[in-house]
């Protein structure tokens, strides 16, 4: 299959390379990581490559860890020689080339892409963002809850639901008002009676790395609890701090929330406090 | 945006054109249709442009037939060229070149892709073909219901099932075990009670143009009614005549349906054979 010459265009300009064939493009199969570029470095590139190679796994694409080196090399010397030390690096990762047809290919040969981009944070959101409600709700499909696959309508269509910039992101709920993420991001809450809680991931949402890092080693060093469960949408008005996370910001703490035309400001308060200390003292990079 | 360098390497072999900011490859953002090459010509074009058209506006791609037309034309031009005359076309409208992140760009420019396919139907399968039920759920997901988007993760999951040949396709079922479609195909069954009854799409599955075809032009026709309705998976096994449909090979009788490991045998009976021959005499390419 692989170097055949297709009969293809794009927007009338005939194309020959059979990139049109991966069916990263045609399905949405496959996935990708967005890693953080710090220093020359990436921090946490054993989780995502862990992780990656874990979900692949589910969308029937095997992977090693020999694959994926020769693409992180190659951008990291591209990096170099053009003297960048900082932004995002993104891993895809799709199901090759194949045939027309759903039926995988009898050997699924993983293509891996790296892609960089610039840091795209500001400087003024490091501080603390607004979130808004999204109408939109994810669908219920354990099969594919918690992977970082490709088939990402459900964030595109909820993100356009607001141009505003005020608004750095948006709440997103299941179809039974459970809260699951941001569209680009975890959560994480805090109420006197529960402590601090973030959304189970069983039948929607993305499990982040930066989530996993939080409740596998900056929670248990803190000695604070934390607990994985339902959350239902009126939860949230009795929240006493709220925090986004991701593995190219680190956590970012939510300081207004608009609920109806009103954005009722939130307190970061000491408790975030203490969360976002605990990771940035073991990784500086996310301060 | 456009034709900016980029950093990028796929497999660790730079690539410096911007073909991997696509919101297709990205996030799925984008639709597809799948068409028959009957002779040198498309049948079914205006049916399917038009769902392209409707379908792009669900998510957020504002699409013109002038922008379709150089695609189409393109590959028309080459596949005279190279004298092919039968086959599939393919055309992919994406979201266009985007800048990280689920936000769409402030414009929309789509791009738009046609590549073409042999023929892939075997004889064999044009009399009818074996069924067998897909394990895999669709979510129940109203806003993405009907389109025919580049998120088909659940199609490559539910294909993936088996690798026997003896069966083309499988029934897929939603989280409530109601019928909704094939991997590649839609449904219509037959029984005494109810008549012909394709399922509902309110939640799950995509619109085909074949079966907007059945149902506004060639049921009429024949004077036979058909119901559109929720379909529990107990009915099946009532049912006297079950065919699939789409628009690259038209009417497919099933002949055999896998129930636990049982191939039960099932009878084209002359009520699939009047439907499927007042769509040949009328559109002789689906022979």
């Amino acid at each position: 299959m692989e170097n055949n010459c297709i009969i293809a265009n794009i927007d009338g300009v005939p194309v020959t390379n059979d990139d049109l064939l991966d069916r990263g493009l045609a399905y949405g199969h496959g996935l990708f990581e967005t890693m953080c570029l710090h220093e020359g470095s990436i921090p946490l590139l054993d989780r995502h490559l862990a992780r990656l190679a874990d979900d692949a796994l589910k969308l029937g694409i095997e992977l090693d860890q020999a694959m994926v080196e020769p693409t992180i090399n190659n951008i990291q010397q591209s990096l170099v020689q053009q003297g960048i030390t900082h932004g995002v690096v993104k891993l895809i990762v799709t199901g090759g080339l194949g045939s027309p047809g759903y039926k995988n290919p009898d050997v699924i040969r993983p293509r891996i892409i790296a892609l960089y981009s610039k840091p795209t944070a500001k400087q003024s959101e490091q501080q603390g963002i607004n979130l808004r409600y999204c109408d939109y709700r994810l669908p219920w499909n354990p099969r594919l809850a918690g992977i970082k696959h490709l088939n990402r309508l459900d964030q595109v269509l909820a993100r356009s639901e607001w141009a505003d910039d005020c608004y750095a992101d948006g709440l997103m709920f299941d179809q039974n008002d459970c809260l699951v993420e941001t569209t680009c991001a975890n959560i994480f809450l805090y109420t006197t009676g529960l402590g601090w809680i973030t959304p189970s991931l069983k039948g929607a949402g993305v499990s982040g790395v930066m989530r996993g890092l939080l409740l596998d080693e900056i929670f248990p060093a803190l000695a604070v609890p934390v607990t994985i469960s339902e959350i239902k949408i009126d939860l949230i008005s009795q929240c006493e701090a709220l925090f986004v996370c991701n593995s190219v910001r680190g956590i970012t703490p939510v300081i207004g929330l608009l609920e109806g035309n009103i954005l009722k400001p939130l307190a970061i308060g000491s408790r975030t406090k203490v969360v976002q200390l605990a990771l940035t003292d073991n990784y500086p990079c996310f301060k």
